[in-house]
């Protein structure tokens, strides 16, 4: 039977949820599909393209149409379903984080941010610097929230460190630094407007 | 002769220079320094406490004295400081995030972030919230710069995507999202001063 590309992807996410993505590997995803390795790199030429793979499909959802509303409102829409997203799959953020940085993976979410920046009134290189710090901060909160959530499923937090603990939830938190960043967005859109013609 | 935490910690930050995050067991630790693994045990429990003893050093130069100048002009002295601390180490992001996950390192850099919010005006609560956001933010865009810098050294990048055909450099696009981040706290602050007392 011939092996599908989809049945591959589907595989390695399995692992991934089930194991971690340090336990993700070629030989690890051949086994348990029943191949040869070889006939991974027909789909896949090497681990990176793999890994670019998963997280377009994690990412997938992220740029579906938006509702007919303000920039802002749209920003946070889409910065809460990348953060859904990098949440549903575990070491999510830290996947997403290592395919961004190789640029393979095809990064639809970062093109409809930049597209929300420009409507809103950027120039595009800034919406484009104003997508990347957003895309950031989230990666960098969101792989404290999986890194956590792993340490304490592993006994390696120290009781008074647990998540359990938090005064406050990863969403609150979260919620207030995308405010922040819209506030930080909106700001220069008044600067310019403001700026003599 | 006797082992000094100062010895061990020394030889930790010398292995992960060299190697790599990935590479700093205990194992080939005490194999540097000529002792038995035991030995370092003595100065530090296990790895997570030895990972936020070298993130504490890495950190220790950010909590320096700031001048006297005002919030905005020192958090961007501060927030350059822990990039510019992050980047002098391989993986010194990977590393940061993952103490600071584990809430184990002493974390003197967050304390003179949410000092800087405070005096700038924001309750304590919020200063907390902005101080993580920075923080997130610094992590993500600086894992980001060191995976492409090791990945690239590797030979593991598309020519394409390697760092050295970026058009814009990570300091640029770090102050960009800095500057967006000091915006936002600005309009909180406006937003506070003319609610009505």
């Amino acid at each position: 039977m011939q092996l599908r590309r989809a049945d591959v992807l589907a595989g390695a996410i399995a692992i991934l949820d089930e194991y971690g993505l340090g336990d993700l590997t070629m030989r690890r995803l051949a086994t348990s599909l029943g191949v040869q390795p070889g006939a991974l790199y027909w789909h896949f030429p090497n681990k990176q393209t793999l890994l670019a793979a998963i997280t377009d499909e994690m990412l997938g959802a992220v740029s579906a149409p938006l509702v007919d509303a303000q920039w802002d409102a749209r920003l946070e829409v889409l910065a809460h379903r990348i953060r859904d997203a990098l949440l549903a799959h575990r070491d999510g953020a830290e996947l997403a984080s290592a395919s961004y940085a190789a640029r393979l993976a095809t990064n639809d979410a970062r093109a409809t941010l930049v597209e929300v920046g420009t409507d809103a009134g950027l120039p595009t290189d800034e919406a484009e610097f104003a997508a990347d710090t957003l895309l950031f901060y989230i990666l960098g909160q969101t792989m404290d929230e999986q890194s956590r959530m792993q340490m304490d499923s592993h006994g390696a937090l120290t009781e008074e460190a647990s998540p359990l603990y938090d005064t406050t939830s990863g969403t609150a938190r979260f919620e207030y630094g995308l405010g922040l960043f819209v506030d930080g967005v909106r700001s220069r859109l008044t600067e310019s407007s403001s700026r003599p013609g």
